[in-house]
C-alpha cells in the first residue's frame, strides 16, 4: 500500500484559501472580496507555473480581473500557463510581455492576432496549441485543467451564486473543470444583490471568491452586421446559397458563421426564400448567436428555434419578447452556453457555412495569414464532417449519397455527410485573390515552427465552394484533378481561376459539379439590394418592433 | 408587426405549473411534492404528444418516476415522444406497450434490446433515430428539446437545489435543455435534507418539482469486471495492445470501452507495462468511468487524471481517498458529467479501444445483431476520427502521417488522426465468427426499415484491428484489397480468415501492416494470468487498501 498523499489538490486548495483569508482579513466576507483587495487576493492564491483560465470569451470579458492579473508582481507570479478560448484584450498579451505568463493554449485571438505573432516570434510566448472551442473545453477535463479560473458574471447574491445574464458563454465549462479538480474560481461581478438573483447560472459552492468590479464587464457586439454594407455581389451569392444548396438539400438545421455573406442569406429568407416557397422547408433550427440580421426571418415565422453560443448586445429585449425562439431562463433573458451550442453545431446541424481568406487547389482553406496568429474559434468543429453522427436526415443522407456514389470498400459504405460550405468572393480586400496555389498557412507553420499548417477547414471536409461565379460541388468530384478543376472553375479572374482547363470545367458543368447562376435559374440582374428584408440598421430596429436596440456605434440616428 | 404570441412556451409552463398547484393542493409545498402525489403531478403537467426525457442513464435510473409514468391513464396521456439516452428498465418499454408513448429517440438499450426489436417489428414503437450520447444531448438543444424531464438525484434541499452524488451523468444536459426552453423538470430524490447539501449539482431554479422516492434510485454497476474471468487469450491480446499500439504510438490520453479485453490491459499496466519501462510514457490521462480494474495501475502511480461519464458502485470511498486522480467536489464525491466526458473522449483523447460482435471485410463493425436493437452509446463518438481537432500530439501526428503517407491532394494534406482500435477474438461466444462477409446490420436495416445499416464504427475510422492472431494496421493499407487481406490476415480460423491470400498476407506482414506476437517480440507462452496485477475481486479490494467495496454480486466471500 502506497502511503503517498492522494488528496494534494484538495489540500492545496485549502492552503490557498487559507492564505487568502489571512491576506484579506476583514476585506473577505464569506466568498465576497472587496474590490480594492483584488490584487492581494490574486497574489495570495496564484503560484508560479499555475494553469490559469482568464475568461476571455468571444464576447464577454473578465476585464477587471485581466487588469488585476496584469498588475501582479512578476517576481512573485511568473510562468503562468494561460488556457482560455479567446485573446481579446490587450491585457491578455500584456501578461506575457510583463513576464507573468509564458505558455498559451487558446482558440481565437482575432484583434490580438498580429501582436500575438510578434510575441511568438520574439520567443515571449510558447504556444501549446490552437484549438477549436469544444476541443479546448474538452482538454480542461483531461490534460489542461485550470488551477485558477477568473470569470465574469452579471451579478452574485450574498451566498456567491452567480447570474451570468445572457452571456453565459464559456463560464459553465470553465467553472466545472476548475471547481471539481481542487482549483480556485474567482468571479468578477457587475453587482452583488441582496435578494434573489434573476436566476442561478453557477451554484455558489462552485465559486471560491466573488469580487465586485468597478464597472460592468466589457462585451463585444461581434455578430452585428449593418445591412447597409451588404453588396449586390453578396446578394447574388446568397441567392445561389438558398436555391442551389439550402433548397436542393432541404437544410433544416444549420449554423452560420459571422459575416456579411451569411447576413445576406439571413436577410433574403423572407423575400427571395419566400418567393421560392421555401418557408417551413429550410432553416427552421439554428445553432447561432442572436444575429440581428435574422430578425426579419424570425418575424416572418421562418425560425423555430435558436440555441446560442453567446448573446449579442442590443438583442436583450427582443430575445425576451421572442422566448419561443430562443433558450431563455424564467427571468426572460437568454441562457447561452458555448459548449452545448458547439456540440449542437457539430452533431445536430446538417450544414455549416462560413467564409475564409484563402483556399488552395485541394480545397483546404484558412484565415491564417502571414504575421497574424488568429485561430479559428468554432469553425473546425462545425466545419468538419461529424463522423460519430448516426441519426439520419434527408439532407445528410443526400450529401452522403452524392459523396459515396460509385465508390467501393470502406469509402463506399453508405453513410451521411455534413454539408460544409465555403462562401467566398474570388477577390477579397485590396484585390487579394481568395484562391491560391499555396496557403500562407504553410509559411506560417514554418515561421512559428508549428507541427502542421494552421488549416481552418480541410479540403476533404468541404462539400461546396460558393463564389460569385457559381457553386462547385466537391461531393461529386472523383479525383484530385476533378476537384482542382471544380475549384478553378469558380475562382473567377484570379490566377487560379484563369488557369482552368476550359474543356474539363465545361464537362464538370455539364455534370452539375459546377453550377453557374444561370444553371440555377438565377438572373444576376435580379440580385439587387432591394431583395434584402432590411437594408439598414434602422430597418432591423423597425422589423423588431423597436425591441432591438443596437449599440451606439451602429446607429447614425 | 406580427401580433402572434411569441412566449407560448413560457405561458404553457405557467399553465402547467398552475394545474399542478391546483391538483396537488397541500401536497405541494414550494417545489416539493408528496411522494404519494406523483401520479397526480404527472397527470397535471404532461400532455399528449409531449416530448419527454425520462432519465435513463447508463447507470443511474429515475426508476420511481418511470414507474409513475407507466401508471398514467393512456386515455389522458398518449403519443409521448421519449428522448432519453438509455433504455434500461422494463418500464421504459412498458410505456409503449401501454399506449402512453409512441415515438423514441435514444442511444443505448442494452438489456432491453431484444424486446425493443419486437415492439418495433409489431409497429408499437416508431424509432426516430439511434444516437451516440453527445449527439442526442446536442439535439436536445436543436430539434429534440424535452418538454418534460424526469430526472434522478441523491438529495434535494428545502429550496429544491439538487445533489446528484457521484452519478451526475446526463442530468446537467437534460435539465439545462428543458429548464431554459419553457419545459418542466421533475426530480426524484432519495432524500430531502434540512440543511445544506454536500454540494449543489443543479440549481433549484432549474427544477420545477422535487419528489422524494420511496427507495433509493436504481444504479447498475456496469463497469465492474471480475479479473477471475479474464482468459489467457485476453492477456495475450492485452500484451499486444500495450506493446504494439500504446507503446508504439506513445498513447497518453485515452478511453477504454467496457469489457474483459480492456480490463486485461488495465491490469497489465503495473506488471507487463512496468517491465517494458512504459510508466509515465503511456496511459496518463483517461476519459473513463471509475473502472475497478484500473485500481492497481492507479496505486502504482500510472494514472494522473480520470474524467468520468458516470460513477461505479463500490468505488465511492476509493474515489474520495484518491481525489488527485478523479474529478470530485468539495464534498469528496465524484462529479461525473457524460456530456463533458464524451466531448473529452472525442476531442482530447488520442486513442479509443473497444470491442465488437461483427466486423466485415471493409472494417465496418457493429454490435447490432438480428432480433436486437441495442444502440452503441458512446462508441460512435469516441470511435470516430475527430476531424475538428487541431491540437497536435506525437501520437496523433504519427497516426496521421502513417495514414497520409504517399497520398496526394486533399487526402494527402498533413493532418493527425485518432487511433481507433477494435479488439476482438476471432470467435465469440458459441463459436460465432467475429469476422463476416456481411454484417447482420444490413439485414437489420431492411427489417426495421432503417435508412442506413446500424454500423457502430465505420471501416474508414478504424485504424487497428487486434485479435489473438495479431494486429492489422489499417492506416498503412493503400487499397481496398490490401485492407481486406489485412483483415483476413488476423481473422484466424474463421471462414474469412481461411479465405486469405497467403502470399499477400505475408507481404503485408513483411511491410509491418500485420504484426504477429512474434513480430512484436511477444512469446504467447508468457501470456499467463500471472501477469494480471489482480486476479480476483478480492485482489482488487486488497489493491485499494480496502477502500473499494464491490457490490455483493461480485463477492464470493
Amino acid at each position: 500500500m502506497d502511503h503517498r498523499p492522494w488528496n494534494q489538490r484538495q489540500q492545496d486548495r485549502q492552503a490557498r484559501l487559507a492564505r487568502a483569508a489571512e491576506a484579506l482579513g476583514p476585506r473577505l466576507s464569506g466568498r465576497h472580496v472587496a474590490t480594492g483587495a483584488v490584487t492581494d487576493l490574486l497574489h495570495a492564491v496564484i503560484e508560479p507555473h499555475d494553469r490559469v483560465c482568464l475568461e476571455g470569451n468571444n464576447q464577454k470579458q473578465a476585464d477587471f480581473l485581466a487588469q488585476a492579473l496584469a498588475s501582479l508582481d512578476p517576481e512573485r507570479v511568473h510562468h503562468l500557463h494561460m488556457v482560455q478560448s479567446v485573446l481579446a484584450l490587450p491585457e491578455h498579451l500584456d501578461l506575457f510581455e510583463l513576464g507573468l505568463a509564458s505558455r498559451l493554449d487558446f482558440s481565437f485571438s482575432g484583434p490580438q492576432g498580429a501582436r500575438l505573432a510578434r510575441l511568438v516570434s520574439q520567443g515571449r510566448i510558447e504556444i501549446g496549441a490552437i484549438h477549436t472551442y469544444l476541443e479546448l473545453f474538452s482538454r480542461y477535463f483531461v490534460d489542461l485543467t485550470p488551477k485558477i479560473s477568473l470569470v465574469a458574471a452579471q451579478a452574485a447574491d450574498r451566498h456567491g451564486n452567480l447570474y451570468t445574464g445572457p452571456n453565459t458563454e464559456d463560464t459553465p465549462a470553465i467553472v466545472e473543470a476548475t471547481a471539481f479538480s481542487g482549483g480556485i474560481v474567482i468571479a468578477q461581478v457587475n453587482e452583488v444583490v441582496d435578494g434573489a438573483l434573476p436566476r442561478v447560472d453557477i451554484p455558489a459552492d462552485w465559486v471560491s471568491f466573488v469580487v465586485p468590479a468597478p464597472r460592468p464587464n466589457f462585451i463585444e457586439p461581434l455578430f452585428t452586421r449593418d445591412p447597409a454594407q451588404i453588396s449586390e455581389i453578396q446578394v447574388l451569392m446568397a441567392m445561389m446559397a438558398i436555391k442551389g444548396i439550402y433548397a436542393r438539400y432541404g437544410v433544416q438545421r444549420l449554423n452560420h458563421g459571422i459575416g456579411f455573406d451569411t447576413a445576406a442569406i439571413e436577410l433574403l429568407l423572407p423575400t427571395y426564400g419566400e418567393s421560392l416557397g421555401l418557408k417551413g422547408k429550410i432553416c427552421r433550427h439554428w445553432a447561432l448567436n442572436p444575429h440581428p440580421a435574422l430578425i426579419p426571418a424570425i418575424e416572418a415565422g421562418w425560425v423555430e428555434s435558436i440555441h446560442s453560443f453567446g448573446s449579442e448586445l442590443g438583442m436583450e429585449d427582443y430575445i425576451r419578447a421572442r422566448s419561443d425562439v430562443f433558450f431563455t431562463g424564467p427571468d426572460g433573458s437568454l441562457r447561452s452556453n458555448r459548449a452545448f451550442s458547439q456540440a449542437a453545431g457539430h452533431y445536430a446541424c446538417d450544414l455549416f457555412i462560413g467564409s475564409t481568406l484563402q483556399m488552395d487547389l485541394d480545397g483546404n482553406s484558412s484565415t491564417a495569414t502571414l504575421g497574424r496568429i488568429a485561430g479559428f474559434g468554432g469553425a473546425p468543429n462545425m466545419g468538419a464532417d461529424a463522423r460519430g453522427r448516426r441519426h439520419a436526415s434527408p439532407t445528410w443522407l443526400q450529401a452522403g449519397e452524392e459523396s459515396r456514389r460509385g465508390r467501393h470498400g470502406a469509402a463506399g459504405t453508405p453513410r451521411g455527410q455534413k454539408l460544409v460550405v465555403q462562401m467566398v468572393e474570388t477577390f477579397r480586400e485590396h484585390m487579394q485573390p481568395a484562391f491560391v496555389e499555396r496557403l500562407d498557412a504553410w509559411t506560417l507553420a514554418e515561421q512559428a515552427r508549428m507541427p502542421l499548417p494552421p488549416i481552418m477547414i480541410y479540403g476533404d471536409d468541404v462539400t461546396h465552394i460558393l463564389t460569385e461565379e457559381g457553386i462547385a460541388n466537391l461531393l461529386l468530384c472523383r479525383s484530385d484533378e476533378e476537384r482542382e478543376q471544380a475549384i478553378r472553375g469558380v475562382a473567377g479572374y484570379t490566377p487560379v481561376g484563369l488557369g482552368r482547363d476550359r474543356r474539363l470545367v465545361e464537362n464538370l458543368r455539364d455534370r452539375g459539379v459546377i453550377q453557374r447562376p444561370a444553371d440555377l435559374g438565377i438572373d444576376p440582374r435580379d440580385a439587387t439590394r432591394n431583395l434584402l428584408a432590411a437594408r439598414s440598421m434602422r430597418d432591423l430596429v423597425r422589423a423588431s418592433g423597436g425591441l432591438y436596440r443596437p449599440p451606439q456605434r451602429f446607429r447614425n440616428w
